[in-house]
């Protein structure tokens, strides 16, 4: 029996809630979903309620709304963030509340609006946000992010499409990769996790010091920080619960130390970031920071990024993703990282992830530094792999391992 | 020159920022719009944003999410409100955000629902939004409620029409009463409000000790606290801005004393309440208090209302209006407050308002009380007024004055 559109929604807004948010009997759960959604919203809020949540408090959003500030707003007002906003969710998640981010970007939406006044407005968010980024990287409470399409996205995913084929498409893309055609959809997205897992394990049996890429326009190695761990598909937040953060997710990720990279790494895929599609990135890094930085596309939007404070030209994040994976597999560029990031190895600039460095919050700021971790109020992904670019690990010892080649691991797991 | 619905639009959207909240330069302003209003909620952001605003935080409201909590949740989630989230909009306003609400009910979505799990939540939402209730009823800062039609709504008010039919008729009524129809439309407003602070002068002067309300049903005498003061139209919030907390307003109100009113009273409109339309309300009041209660439909909402504290049993508006006025000769049944409490006399249970007693807000709690202020978590309007029901002031010595009779008021000004 084929499955229906219908079937499939409803399928996930529950592998959203189940597996992706694993919402507790009696927690409360924040979901920030674009305005346009609305009725998705109200299945995810029921299925929230049916598995018991105490209260679902959906915050909705709307890029189009947030244009008006550029367009019409004073200098004060693209300077400007609400602390009392961003201090009202981190009083929800410092509750114990829960967090699902529902994106639907427009890649082009602010392609006519000056990249430092978008800098600036996100800066002063960055810093409004402080808090509730902290609560997030730290993993403290089960968020998950998923996305649905829009007209203005599905377009540019699939040009040459009229709006509706193109919603379709997009759709049944985002069901595939979050393994939405199987007969038993939220089994198997477990099997999926499960087996991100075994690869996790397999890494850090193999405990590499640093990550080689070799490839067009990139020769380029990322020292890891002492006791990383590699993790990604569950995630476990310190409040005990087991989750999802990404659907969907290919990747297994790890901490660089923020010092130890080094060479010159060029994008494979581009980035859609603040409303701009960057292209054609090439990043020179000497001991761990960005010193030469440039873009064939978008290049003012991804240096403002870059100079959005000092831990913002070191990494936070490297990730191995197979060309072979669901995500590569369905042949498109998503303009969206949360699906681009799954379809190639990446990079993040910016702050770390805790869990990749277990004990790390126990330490003193200082020594968090000296551990390697990198702090910033950003975090942004950009992707690095290809099946021509080869992946090696290198152990302590400087023995290579080859990791990837061509569209696959080496080894199965 | 015809003046067209975008004519008109533009016009309601600049009338509500420039003289609904009178937004000020540097000034925050926090929105609550009905989700399916995104496109008028970006053109009040357009307008507050070119008026100087320094942020416009649009917090989309979704009346069928919150039906969602009555049908899946648990207990536990009905009688439940987010601390976090009404302390976010106090902090809000406490640092000067001003407040404008659109609203748009569909007034039979909760007819479904057992009317105690809605009081229940209802209850739960006054606890947690005390502070903010108490910041509006205080007028701390400049706000405003504006309405925008929906399907449901514009159906049950223009039964028999169709849906686009029913809505253009109901943008129309709200246009009409906003005196949009003029060629200067903000002029035209500035105008009524003026000519309602004549009649406050009026009834300022003359310094009534009592109301007395006589005709169908109604025999029925509400006291008035020492040192009143009767207002409308204008507000005059406490940070300084002269602006309309209401879009349309005909009334002049005043404050009761909490022990002083007495008799019987009965509702001449209906009264939409909590998603459930209450018909036929009649009351009898002792020495302040409502002591015998029924309703011909809804008597269980509108007697769970009653029951949320003891303020809620007793008066905390009394409010004058004539038949005569824009509202009312519409010849409409809104099935919203903002509207019907503005086609006829009316009461309010619940909460007194302290800008009808100036000075108050320095007393002690029990001060307050001495003066007759009333207080409860609560404030509701009903209708009682009609071109059949008699209205008299009464003097300190006794003596009457007539006030209204039939269509309008006895004296003009």
């Amino acid at each position: 029996m084929t499955r229906t559109f219908d079937d499939k929604l409803k399928d996930y807004a529950a592998l959203t809630i189940r597996q992706g948010i694993t919402i507790q009997r009696g927690q409360e759960l924040v979901i920030f979903v674009p305005v346009f959604a609305s009725d998705y919203a109200r299945m995810l809020a029921a299925e929230a309620y049916a598995a018991g949540a105490k209260n679902v408090q959906v915050m909705y959003t709307d890029e189009r709304m947030g244009k008006a500030r550029f367009v019409h707003g004073s200098d004060e007002a693209i300077g400007y963030a609400p602390q009392w906003f961003y201090d009202g969710i981190a009083a929800a998640h410092g509750s114990g509340a829960a967090r699902l981010s529902v994106v639907s970007e427009d890649p082009g939406l602010l392609g006519d609006i000056d990249p430092a006044k978008v800098g600036k407005w996100y800066g002063a968010v960055s810093g409004a946000a402080k808090k509730v980024s902290e609560i997030v990287g730290a993993m403290a409470i089960n968020w998950s992010v998923v996305a649905v399409p829009n007209p203005a996205w599905a377009s540019k995913v699939f040009p040459g499409e009229s709006e509706s084929i193109a919603m379709q498409k997009l759709w049944d893309a985002i069901f595939s990769v979050a393994r939405l055609d199987n007969e038993n959809p939220l089994q198997a997205w477990a099997d999926h996790c499960d087996s991100l897992e075994r690869r996790q394990a397999y890494l850090n049996d193999l405990n590499f010091s640093a990550i080689h890429f070799k490839g067009p326009g990139t020769d380029f190695e990322v020292g890891l920080v002492d006791q990383h761990k590699w993790v990604g598909g569950w995630g476990y937040a310190k409040n005990g619960v087991k989750n999802a953060p990404n659907i969907p997710t290919e990747e297994v990720f790890c901490m660089p130390h923020r010092l130890r990279t080094n060479g010159t790494v060029s994008s494979t895929l581009p980035l859609s970031l603040r409303g701009t599609v960057v292209e054609g990135i090439q990043v020179e890094f000497k001991d761990g920071q960005a010193v030469k930085v440039s873009a064939k596309a978008g290049e003012a939007t991804f240096v403002g990024l870059l100079d959005t404070d000092e831990g913002a030209r070191r990494l936070g994040e490297i990730a191995l993703v197979p060309p072979s994976c669901a995500v590569a597999q369905t042949g498109l560029l998503f303009y969206n990282t949360l699906f681009d990031e799954n379809a190639a190895c990446h990079i993040a600039m910016g702050a770390s992830y805790s869990e990749n460095r277990p004990g790390i919050d126990d330490l003193s700021d200082d020594e968090k530094l000296a551990a390697g971790a990198n702090t910033s109020k950003i975090h942004v992904d950009w992707m690095i792999g290809s099946k021509d670019v080869e992946v090696d690990g290198v152990l302590a010892s400087g023995e290579r391992k080859p990791l990837m080649r061509g569209m696959d691991w080496v080894e199965a797991v």
